[in-house]
């Protein structure tokens, strides 16, 4: 179906094209992975149809919330319809314990729980390996407004908290978390809503019992059975039922 | 004098001593300088005794405008009496036009003017190579409170607007410029005053006319003429008269 459609926007992990009707996309979930600003590719066959659906599920929960975001259904195994959006060209990462960048940065031993959840803004420039910004680059160089730093950041506390909740309720600490936020437009007005997507791709996931980890820093680190880790996290979200347990000594 | 009394603490430009009362310090420019971290080292002779004269000059105007700072009164060739304060762990910095890690991070030639004055903060390590930080970590890792963030910005936006206008007025074009901030304590209450120094070790400082470097630039890119214009910063400045003007074919 997705062949006949005009293709908007392709990027790393996903492909954006022409939706249905104006103001709507649809959002094609690939198998490719890429790690270090793409330095690192691979294809984890699944991986697209596993994000598809975990991502469904959370957005639909998080709009369930009041969290407005731009998922309107799942279409097809890698295919949903979504709310076409003007993209605020920031990364907006919400950590509660260190990994990743901020561990090295700062000098923190990875797995150190922050004294609080800390938001950080990254712009998005693969150029540039996505710098990290603050508040004072973002409205200098107009690419948000304050009032939409204030409700982005208000936003992801939200779905830090409810994230935080949700996998918490099936064993999974939430380490940090990606999201994206976008603009729609009514009339003469703009409101940000969340974007892009919510799945072990964009966030750290770590087994609460054994601190192993389920999500993409197995490919980043060739931890290996990363798609295993993945349809885990979907198991225990209780979706994918349908499917067999794929995991044979994962990430239990 | 100073070799009889306590080193408090010794940096890479400058020796802090015991001062003669207690809540004092005598504050010892050296001639070391140092870039990227300290990799690149060389002492520039007479770098010292000019910082001390221009920082005394700045620091001393600055007070003048309401701009609390830690600066007593100049004690010798290279050293002033300074108040003691408890150093915040931040390098302020404000940026008018790009240079720097700015232009670098952001992938914006050198030159270009922002769109308006940006503040940013770096936190105070060597080992970490003073990382970029976001009030979110700032206030995270309790740096600085809330309010001392807002205190620090306003100040450097004080200390920029003045700056601007002094410097114009002799030729000179402040492109940016770093500055530090510590606490002073009153019974329970303390507040926030502006400390370290202000000298072409801290500022990026162009000629109008010519665009070209009389600050800490010359040494980092081996530009060579180093102290020359330090001192023809001085010179336009109006201190240091009694000295001869020591540039011969330098930066004018």
């Amino acid at each position: 179906m997705t062949t006949r459609r005009k293709k908007i926007y392709e990027g790393k992990a996903k492909i954006l094209y022409e939706g249905p009707e104006p103001g709507t996309l649809i959002q094609y979930f690939k198998d490719d992975a890429t790690a270090f600003n793409a330095q690192k590719k691979a294809v984890l066959e699944g991986k697209g149809v596993i994000n598809n659906r975990i991502s469904e599920y959370i957005m639909t929960r998080l709009n369930g919330i009041g969290v407005q975001n731009h998922f309107i259904r799942r279409l097809s195994l890698r295919e949903q319809l979504i709310k076409e959006v003007e993209i605020i060209p920031l990364e907006v990462v919400v950590r509660n314990i260190a990994a990743g960048s901020i561990a090295t940065r700062l000098g923190l031993t990875e797995g150190t729980p922050l004294p609080r959840s800390i938001i950080e803004f990254y712009y998005k420039d693969d150029k540039l390996g996505d710098p990290m910004v603050s508040e004072e680059h973002i409205t200098a160089f107009n690419w948000a407004a304050t009032q939409e730093i204030d409700d982005m950041m208000a936003m992801a506390l939200r779905v830090n908290d409810y994230l935080s909740g949700l996998f918490s309720g099936v064993g999974i600490t939430l380490v940090d978390f990606k999201i994206e936020f976008g603009r729609v437009y009514e009339g003469d007005f703009s409101r940000v809503i969340l974007a892009d997507e919510i799945s072990p791709d964009s966030c750290r996931l770590w087994d609460s019992a054994t601190n192993e980890k389920m999500d993409k820093d197995r490919f980043r680190r060739d931890l290996g059975n990363v798609i295993e880790s993945y349809t885990e996290v979907a198991r225990r979200l209780g979706i994918m039922k349908e499917m067999p347990t794929v995991i044979q000594g994962g990430v239990h």
